[in-house]
């Protein structure tokens, strides 16, 4: 049997997934709460009742993306991992529609009125914990600073996604990524932990999480 | 005496910078005509002959980003030009609402329907030009590729102003634009080459243009 509660979770999910299919298509804007019932099968009521408005909306849009990735590995593994972790995201961005309108909601809340910086903090310490794991295997240069290079790889990363999806719709995306880590690789990691590292676009996919 | 075509020209600037305003403060959705009609002071006839449409005029303001910074050096110098360039571009987004509205329509151009990535382009080419100077001054590594890296120097920068906008309304924008060129530059430039840069976010301010 399923409760009341249960139900009330399962709603808010359908209204979140509904929500980032509108967002994505429109951007915040043109993403009516109208449009958002409808596709949601749900009453203004429900989607008022669990966030209050349109903006608590488009915030619980931005902050479901890094929940939402169920391909992430659980523990930290170092430049590798970091290297395919990228390339993940990527990939991500061009099939999961709550990941998309996330991040363009995150990139265009001036549009909504938001100041969300957190949803980039938490990448940012992501990306830092597997530069912890690396420094430890001896695979960073001495004077590379990890919290410098994390916030600088998510810049990288968000204006590679914004010139991707305005040049060719995302599809060149893990191409842009490849060049990212090119000019980044020389001023992280040791010449001879570069030499093992592979920029390979499907390495995620022997993830086993 | 000033003729009607001078007159033209003036009303077309009139309304780019009136626009340029008001996408500035609310977005290419938020941006009605109206208000910029009010803000020129001029009529909705005047702004749809010179523009079209809204879009018409996103796009306009979007362009205009480049022709409109008048404190560009004329002749590409290097690597140390390239990076004085970015904090001039940095200094310029706090202080010229024509340049922040442009790259702000440039990043959010999904809400306006646009898909206009010639103005990265130009970005990626003007990066470029500087690359081959130094290039021929030997300031860069036989290895590194300077149209791929003026494309991934164009993301970082993208990049960094996004979160730079969000976390400290651009406050920090010089101070990202140094960290993107510690993690950068290892990757570009000769270690010779590099010893001599500096990261000077006030540096611009000494160009005879």
């Amino acid at each position: 049997m399923v409760g009341r509660q249960q139900r009330a979770v399962r709603t808010r999910e359908l209204i979140l997934e509904a929500a980032a299919e509108v967002f994505d298509e429109s951007g915040f804007a043109g993403g009516s709460i109208t449009r958002i019932t409808e596709r949601a099968a749900t009453t203004q009521g429900a989607i008022y009742f669990h966030f209050k408005s349109k903006e608590g909306l488009a915030r619980a849009v931005i902050m479901y993306q890094a929940a939402h990735l169920e391909g992430l590995p659980q523990k930290p593994g170092g430049l590798q991992q970091l290297i395919d972790l990228t390339f993940y995201l990527a990939h991500e961005l061009q099939r999961n529609v709550v990941f998309r309108a996330g991040v363009r909601l995150a990139v265009e809340q001036g549009e909504a009125g938001l100041s969300e910086y957190s949803i980039y903090q938490e990448w940012i310490e992501r990306f830092r914990a597997e530069l912890t794991v690396a420094r430890a295997a001896g695979e960073l240069l001495p004077d590379a600073e990890e919290g410098v290079f994390a916030a600088v790889l998510v810049a990288g990363f968000t204006g590679s996604q914004v010139m991707s999806q305005i040049a060719s719709g995302r599809a060149d995306l893990p191409e842009r990524i490849a060049s990212l880590w090119r000019c980044l690789l020389p001023g992280i990691a040791m010449p001879g932990a570069r030499d093992a590292l592979v920029l390979d676009a499907e390495r995620h996919r022997g993830w086993s999480c």
